[in-house]
């Protein structure tokens, strides 16, 4: 099969690879509908996360279910699937709690490679949901972006306490930002703030439900913020990017007591403890729990309520990923749909 | 009147200040009953947080009013009350919201010092809230402790979700760790373990309701809190002393997806993002709004359900303030009330 490998910095290459198998009575093989191209790819491919040698990637996936090992019973053959970017039991404490993304048993995804036309998703029963019978073709962006983007958009809009009567402000206006301002809509939320400075992100924040547009970032995007809401800051605060400025913004952004969900993976990032402290905001937020959210936000694509493909600009064959991961480096696009 | 000024580190004296009087017309006068000496007081004492010249001392007091500004309504001369830290108007958004030390309006009791036989109170309305009739004098010290220690400790252990069904680690046997345990034990938790390795300390939190102890610190206390919880960690955790080495050993001892309150104040920390991130704890914390638990937690006093007067290990009269800072410097006391 075809996959997707990163060499060095900057250098993609689409490989033949071996046809992945059954390793582990509950694994799966699904044949690849569509993968995609994350922000977070963007930090080893930029030299910012060491590479250990060339490396599959991708862990974001729809597909159909090919194979199934003995002890997997929840998910079958010819089924579409989809799936988070952790492979979770969805059994254990944790994961009962609501943390799959922290499970006893949890397997990186981006371990194996979904940029690829078959991967295989340990712990499958734990992992894949099904959508109902098989969907539409202009759906599959949509649950793509469900894998992961609007998994975890949804679930910094949720640690931040999106819901009715409260102002939420997005700092990223990367797809997981976006994203997060869907969900925020979704969740209720009467007023949105989406920080941009970028047009065509800020149109689509306003097709996701944001109410007001904030360009000033940092020190004057703090202050945009504390103007908008009498001198108070918002009550919850969506930080999508995870830079030591993004942070500090969003802390800054959040009024006392009000709740920030952080959902940017965080490169060199130090919070200080006396800021935190007298800040009085309710901090939560990493890897997302994704699998947690699935069956509802699948329901939500198939009843055509949301559509977060909108975040894919550009769609390429696999064959292709290069460019895709170019493009989105040099910020061409939001985020880049590859078909194996 | 006598009240107590740090002139320099380890300087505590009492001297002869000019009796407080009616500034604003939300002032309160009050006849201070008790104060006490506070482990923020050691930072500057200690030399760590700089001094700005001679400073009054003390933020805990109960006390009987002696004289209300014109625009007070709710307590009236010849009332025993008890107030916060912060001054608040209690009528704000904030306050409303519940984050009475963030009030838009707030002032920090600790520029005007308690540790005196009379001090003013601001925005008295807010601040003070009288306790029904004359309370016996053996419930003064739990009265006091409620101004701060206490109501710290209750917001540490509310701000961790402590609850039924949860384990709750307390890291710090100081005044507030020791009420923090109190609080969880009130607020229903199944477990909690107090981290402790003084015999006296420990002995007072299994009187306020711990069920185990654990006398290791660092990677050490997290370890024994992991072999406590099924290798997984704490639900919920409050971090009581406020350095690097606490609020480490907090985080890491908090299951992901659990609740860490912290309420040390926190001095020369910096909490790595990445290690918040993947660790998918909810934080909060920062000064106690303990104005919001007052009425409940002089309740609870009164009613002779809690007894957290318990901390007070030394009681002096005014005159031998430094003696009390002393004695809580080397260790010798978990807390001293001064008795003006």
């Amino acid at each position: 099969m075809r996959g997707v490998v990163l060499h060095a910095p900057g250098d993609v290459r689409v490989e033949d690879r071996p046809d992945p198998v059954i390793n582990e009575p509950t694994d799966a093989v699904i044949r690849v509908s569509a993968a995609c191209v994350c922000g977070s790819d963007l930090w080893p491919y930029r030299g910012i996360e060491k590479l250990d040698g060339p490396t599959p990637m991708g862990h974001e996936y729809v597909g159909v279910v090919e194979e199934v090992g003995s002890q997997v019973t929840t998910v079958k053959p010819g089924q579409f699937v989809v799936g988070s970017f952790w492979a979770s039991d969805n059994t254990c404490e944790i994961c009962r709690s609501g943390y799959q993304s922290a499970c006893v048993h949890r397997v990186l995804m981006g371990t194996i490679g979904t940029q690829a036309q078959l991967t295989r998703i340990p712990l499958a029963d734990g992992t894949l949901v099904a959508t109902p019978g098989m969907p539409d073709q202009d759906l599959i962006p949509s649950l793509l972006a469900a894998s992961d983007v609007l998994g975890t958009g949804w679930f910094g809009a949720v640690a931040a306490q999106a819901g009715p009567g409260r102002t939420v402000a997005v700092v990223g206006d990367g797809a997981v930002g976006l994203c997060a301002v869907l969900a925020a809509k979704q969740l209720g939320a009467e007023r949105i703030i989406a920080m941009s400075r970028h047009a065509s992100r800020q149109r689509l924040a306003l097709e996701f439900g944001a109410t007001d547009i904030v360009t000033e970032r940092g020190d004057e995007g703090v202050a945009a913020i504390k103007e908008l809401t009498g001198g108070l800051g918002a009550h919850s605060v969506v930080e999508a990017v995870g830079t030591q400025e993004s942070m500090t913004q969003a802390v800054r952004s959040t009024r006392p007591g009000g709740h920030m969900g952080f959902v940017g993976v965080s490169h060199d990032v130090a919070l200080p403890g006396d800021e935190l402290f007298f800040s009085l905001v309710h901090l939560h937020g990493g890897p997302a729990p994704v699998r947690q959210y699935l069956p509802e936000l699948i329901d939500l694509i198939c009843d055509r309520e949301i559509d977060p493909g909108k975040v894919f600009d550009l769609t390429l064959p696999l064959d292709q990923a290069a460019e895709g991961y170019r493009a989105m480096d040099e910020r061409r696009a939001v985020k880049a749909l590859l078909q194996p």
